[in-house]
């Protein structure tokens, strides 16, 4: 008879953004004279560059004739789109990172969930709370993070590090030592970051500790000052300790085009065996590639047309983060993050949970957010708003909530 | 200090088709004047149908304008597509699937790795031999295959099916009772098929010894005889037992492009619990949708347009088969499949090993074929020439063979 992955049934609820998802629906629904403005998920909303999009009409054409058609592409992804990455994202800011330690992928959620796969059930990993949900619940479903303690919205055997107001909105050095650290700079949801020589600190700490940090750095892009880091591989020795997570979900708009890439430095080891031949093996045997086309699109983001045209698009965001951060701080809010993220982290008020905020927003005005508890249990009584959205909508957005 | 998967540590050598990747590499650089001809990988050789190229404009078009940019995918694959499939593939057939039991992925390749992870380790599984590696290097990453033993080329806890000529190379019923049988028809790599009544026999065994099938279709729109089953949901009782693979790449080129799906009917449980709940969360946790523009492309693989061009790229390649099955027979080869499938398989000549006649082929004839026992002890002996190069190089090739 067989048996299932119990460690499924031990999640509560189901995906953060599947709930949300729903609830807006039966809003709607009951309520379809309403206008919903949607600053909730991380979904952009402008439209892919002309740069891209003449990339990918190119592409299109070529894989319509015999002569330039392409089946599978290389397991690590086109060497084009490789030493472009490793070109631009990585020498160009003094970071030893070369082509073939750069695994392009359909994307950044797909690797912060499959990156497990290469490591032992038995590590304990450290999560900054509150975080991007599908690190502890991809662990959870591998069966690395105990049990469910519903009281406290909070796994047994997790190390949480509290970024709170406190702390800045940055994790504090764990007292429990972990095997692996989940980093997410610039931070989703709080929008938080830390400098240059905080991050180093992390660095040293893991390869002190012989910890593998996993950096998510989705939202690199959105960077505006100079003293934050736009890649880990920036510190000292980095490369004997981190893994990092990257997309063009955020800084191109590739969200419904998908493309990822991870990079593992050939010096990460355990003893002496490489994780980067243990990704590559899975990547070989469990994944063909994202679609050439798509990495043609890749490609042209690096391009000069590509970069002025995402930048802009980028700017455009900002600028609707600082109507958000702006807007709210007027109207009284609490509010962090908007300045080197398009995330804005707000203190809900009154004293309301983050799901009560939820229901009187999407209620009263029609808004959706995302409830800071979702991202762990020190979110509770925040709640995440996106830059996303369009100009029009947001500034319509912040004044529905000024009125309130 | 973190520590790996060592499960990966017992794979032996690295994945099938990247060690015959690097050995062709490295023959024509010694050999840079001769013309290789690859029918090793099943990769296809025709250009996009036109049908599909023209959808993928105009999607790609959809996404340069912001009143019709899509971002992030519903989780399960976009409603026109799972519609689609769930009409032409099954209501049409006469099985019995809808459109929320459809899962779209990024590839057969993927979900037949991924799929391992909604259930226990502690599963023992059950695999034709030979056949497609992805099988079993993926369990055997998860650790539910026990020990490689290098001499017989074969796992401890594994049972295989021996599909051999005694047995028309279909696997008979397992003497010991698998938990999760793997199916794969039209089979990779002997390209033999089983009838609707023996493949009804594997459907009442899962259901009487409560094993879970998962079943390989990749290959259905090969299938050209009429007994011959295109879905295993044609046979009573599989929606209690049955996860069917379906793929884009081999019925209308897709291997560039990324696209296949998942079938889990919502009456396949476990102790009360579907496998449809499991397999929704880990896809909505660990993969964020294929993209728009290839879900459209894969929509047109159903328009009238779309359809008659597939089927001719199809015809194409059986006329290929005909011509590889036929030649070699003619030269005294003992050859089966080609005929509801695209792959050849062959008995080696002169009691040669598959890795001698690999080599043997590569450097006397510069063709480049697929050896048996890379897909299982009990391919040993045997090789595999796919349909799926241009008749012009298909001719050539098979000249070259009977010259030799």
């Amino acid at each position: 008879m067989f048996k299932i992955n119990d460690n499924y049934l031990k999640l509560p609820g189901s995906y953060l953004f599947s709930t949300i998802g729903k609830k807006v629906a039966a809003f709607q629904e009951a309520n379809p004279d309403k206008n919903i403005i949607r600053l909730g998920i991380g979904d952009v909303t402008q439209p892919l560059a002309p740069a891209i999009i003449e990339a990918l009409h190119k592409s299109v054409d070529e894989m319509g004739k015999a002569e330039t058609f392409r089946g599978y592409a290389p397991d690590l992804g086109y060497e084009f789109l490789r030493s472009t990455i490793a070109e631009n994202d990585y020498k160009k800011r003094g970071a030893d990172i070369s082509a073939d330690e750069i695994f392009v992928s359909d994307g950044a959620k797909s690797d912060s969930g499959n990156i497990g796969d290469i490591f032992s059930v038995d590590n304990k990993i450290a999560v900054c709370d509150p975080v991007y949900p599908v690190y502890v619940d991809t662990n959870a479903m591998a069966g690395r993070t105990g049990d469910y303690i519903a009281d406290e919205q909070r796994w047994s055997n997790v190390i949480y590090m509290p970024c709170t107001a406190a702390t800045n909105f940055a994790p504090e050095l764990p007292k429990e030592t972990p095997d692996i650290i989940y980093l997410c700079f610039p931070n989703n949801p709080t929008g938080s970051t830390i400098n240059k020589a905080e991050l180093q600190r992390w660095v040293d700490y893991a390869n002190k500790v012989g910890a593998v940090i996993i950096y998510d750095a989705a939202y690199e892009a959105y960077v505006s000052e100079p003293d934050v880091p736009h890649t880990i591989y920036e510190c000292e020795g980095a490369r004997t300790c981190a893994i990092e997570l990257r997309s063009f979900s955020k800084n191109a708009g590739f969200t419904g085009l998908r493309l990822g890439f991870t990079v593992i430095p050939k010096d990460l080891k355990s003893n002496g065996v490489m994780l980067h031949s243990l990704w590559a093996r899975r990547h070989g045997t469990k994944f063909n590639g994202a679609p050439y086309i798509v990495q043609r699109a890749g490609e042209a983001v690096y391009s000069e047309a590509g970069r002025k045209q995402t930048a802009e698009q980028i700017a455009y965001y900002m600028n609707n983060a600082k109507v958000i951060r702006e807007g709210l701080a007027s109207a009284g809010y609490t509010v962090s993050g908007g300045v080197n993220a398009p995330y804005i982290w707000l203190k809900t008020p009154d004293n309301m949970t983050s799901w009560e905020f939820f229901d009187y927003l999407l209620e009263k005005a029609n808004v959706v957010g995302t409830p800071g508890s979702g991202f762990g249990p020190s979110g509770e009584g925040y709640f995440r708003l996106t830059a996303f959205g369009s100009y029009e909508n947001t500034v319509k957005a912040i004044d529905r909530i000024k009125a309130l």
